[in-house]
């Protein structure tokens, strides 16, 4: 839809339903989000960083969200609130509010007749559907999607193309799964036995708690015995894999490729950076923050960041400093036996 | 199903078939397997670990796998034998069967006329079949996979749902594949050419032995003009990337987001960690182990354990000591130097 | 189709398609590629790289491509040429042409009136089309792909099974896109809310350019506001990561589990080693190569090699070097002070 067809808003309608204040004219009317840069006269742009403050002044928006630092960075009608980032959230949440359910069961969709599917949602074309599901209002299965026997899907939710849920595993309300996750599949299970494998069966199930987000390609594994368990308001990128018996604490964020290995328990709030990885049976506290391409290998008590990437260089001084990483242990203790050198002695009188 | 529907079995039963020794009362029936910590008086536990002794101590279970060493932890009545995970796994598969073919082809599957299918296989709806494709007895196709043309499927496999396998490639029998793995995509063969790049047709296969498992969203591509081959008994977890021309010796296991570069060769009986890289072309022994995150770059011609994370820290502490790695050669010489200062003279006489 | 019902050609026919000198007999006629080590006397190899020289001289291939510096290397017939890899793609690309496209849509499929598809496109079984979908002449999608309302495919495209494309994402001309990839899903776009993640419409789209292909598995997002742009003639591996807003410039190579964070703009021509990431907000210059497992913190201004990678060793030894790498900051700091001892004084005469 082009900007032009859309509804518009004045400033004074939009602060009248997210608050904050006005800064000039408030019947300026406005019919889409923008960023500064890419902004016309009929957007609003935001400024969540002083970093853009230069892009600020340049920006073609016709109205800007800020912060009470930045009220005098410009002219521009502008709203002036306590977090501009949020509030854009919620103005462009207004603007693009996103499909509504289509209620109804495609034709083209196969569903057991022991399914329990609310009468204004919409199964899209070549779901299958096991027995006693059972879907809430307005929910919105995409095409392709399939849900083993005993799911349980709540109300609001909405799963992409491509989705596959194994028996069992239970689905908050308003959770949103991108194309091609796949929640429950068997954990990693395996007993040596004379030198082969046994698989251990993988009874648990994967239970996921309300306003959950996982991104494309994201697989969640069902637990071996108990459950696997996504707390809600989780926020998963794509791409991310979570082992058997992980539980991951609310209003956690992950970035993508992020493994988190069996039976860790991750703590509410945290903040997980993309490829990161957390060892098994480790127990990571609420808040805590980890940098992108970090290995946790122990159980973190304390809020705080961690960190452990090799440093990047071009690929000549890399070679001499990694080729000295092999031998940091003995080059410490070459230090050591400096250290120990004896000290000049005082010179004796002659 | 609730524990109490399921079939239950006495110690005695248990043990006439799997083997192992039985202290206290053999007759105790129990009707499914738990954890230590979540067990009922219905189930039996496992010791596989001294680390959980406490736990033992503390269970509910009706009864316990331990070993010899764990005879005398706990009074409950019990299996003693020489591998109690191994033993769980069996138990575990007798409680938890897994679930029967149900034989036939749905109505909504669409099936090349030159397609060989056993009679007692299943193939779910939406799937693709095509042309001179194979599938053996008892194997389960599930709800939109698609199988290429010429594609050979054993008996007793179970491709979860929304898997795909591209055309000529072998899956051995008892393989499991789960949903949104890859086979037989093409590998990443590209040649540069005046600056663009040319793809190099894969007309090699994919060839997966006999009781593989492959996790979800796993891809292993068909190889260049030779074959990919994954060996019998081999367990991949999820989002595992093979590249072509890969082999990958018998009963090896690897963890998440191992990513295996093309052509390297992998021994039997390895066992490699999450997120771990080996780079193209490279030969690894039998029975090597790869700690997670460690990115091999030369081939390994012992067994044993090789390791190369970057050990994680508070950042403040990591900012400071990476800093100092991107110098570690110039500290390296600037030890050197220390140590040819000259010894301290013996003073001479006066 | 095994070799001897291709067609075969002579060396003469094939220097007079695609240049090159010939050497040796010019009637030797070969039906297919191969490896040297796999092939036989009915095809012909290629020596790209010195160090299979050796092959070279055992192979029992009907004819091989080389460079000129391979000329007198063997005295088989030969196909004497600036860029043999090149070369033999062209070669194997004459002899693996590449299923032809079926045209029509196949009754399984379910099409939105309002789309256009071209006469001579295959529109494969299970395959959902939604509203205003144009798709160009010869191309082939693949069963069980869903393309949302309003997305435009080019000509000569290739979609393997399984892959989604969201709402009016453009795809251009002989773009190919493998199993389970996923274009356009929403990027990771969320803002913190007292307590609370909101979600960030991500109303950008994705743009990919002509000659495009992405491999199997592989996740590129959507645009918060603008697009994410794929250039024309990049090479995307599998299970690689494009977040919201990144551009990659034209005839880049990338290779798998590589992740390229929010925004971040990757020049023309570079090279990315498998599971390298690139953090938001940078900007690489054309022609970077950047090695396999390098985490890139900062923008790159210069062509050249980046490394970053923590060399692997015997567990043991790492244990060692990687627990001295915890105070290295440290180890500096006392190789500072032992640097600074007073020098040897100068002894005063008695």
């Amino acid at each position: 839809m082009m900007p032009s067809e859309r509804t518009s808003y004045s400033l004074r309608e939009i602060v009248k339903r997210y608050g904050g204040e006005i800064a000039g004219d408030p019947e300026v009317r406005v019919r889409q989000v923008a960023t500064l840069e890419g902004a016309t006269p009929d957007t609003i742009a935001f400024l969540a960083n002083d970093r853009y403050l230069s892009q600020l002044k340049a920006t073609c928006a016709g109205a800007v969200i800020v912060s009470e630092s930045a009220r005098a960075a410009t002219r521009l009608p502008r709203i002036v609130c306590a977090n501009p980032y949020a509030y854009f959230a919620r103005v462009s949440a207004l603007f693009n509010p996103g499909r509504e359910p289509r209620p109804g069961v495609h034709a083209a969709a196969v569903i057991d007749p022991s399914a329990a599917i609310a009468r204004d949602a919409e199964i899209g074309p070549f779901v299958v559907i096991g027995r006693s599901v059972r879907i809430g209002g307005g929910s919105m299965i995409g095409a392709g999607c399939c849900l083993g026997d005993g799911v349980g899907v709540g109300s609001g939710v909405r799963l992409f193309s491509n989705v596959t849920v194994y028996h069992d595993c239970m689905i908050g309300d308003r959770v949103i799964l991108h194309s091609g996750v796949v929640i429950g599949a068997d954990g990693f299970g395996i007993a040596m036995d004379e030198g082969r494998w046994l698989k251990v069966p993988q009874i648990g199930r994967v239970v996921i708690g309300n306003d959950v987000e996982i991104g494309a390609n994201t697989t969640v594994d069902r637990g071996a015995l108990d459950d696997t368990v996504i707390e809600e308001g989780v926020k998963l990128d794509n791409q991310i894999q979570i082992a058997h018996n992980v539980r991951i604490g609310a209003h956690t964020a992950i970035a993508a490729f992020v493994g988190i290995a069996g039976s860790a328990k991750i703590g509410r709030g945290c903040r997980i950076g993309g490829a990161s990885r957390i060892a098994g049976h480790l127990t990571i506290a609420d808040h805590v923050e980890i940098s992108t391409c970090t290995l946790i290998t122990k159980s973190i008590a304390k809020p705080g960041t961690y960190t452990g990437a090799y440093p990047f260089e071009p690929n000549s001084e890399w070679r001499k400093n990694a080729a000295q990483l092999r031998h940091l242990n003995e080059l410490a203790e070459r230090v050591r036996t400096l250290e120990k050198k004896p000290a000049q002695p005082k010179r004796s009188k002659p």
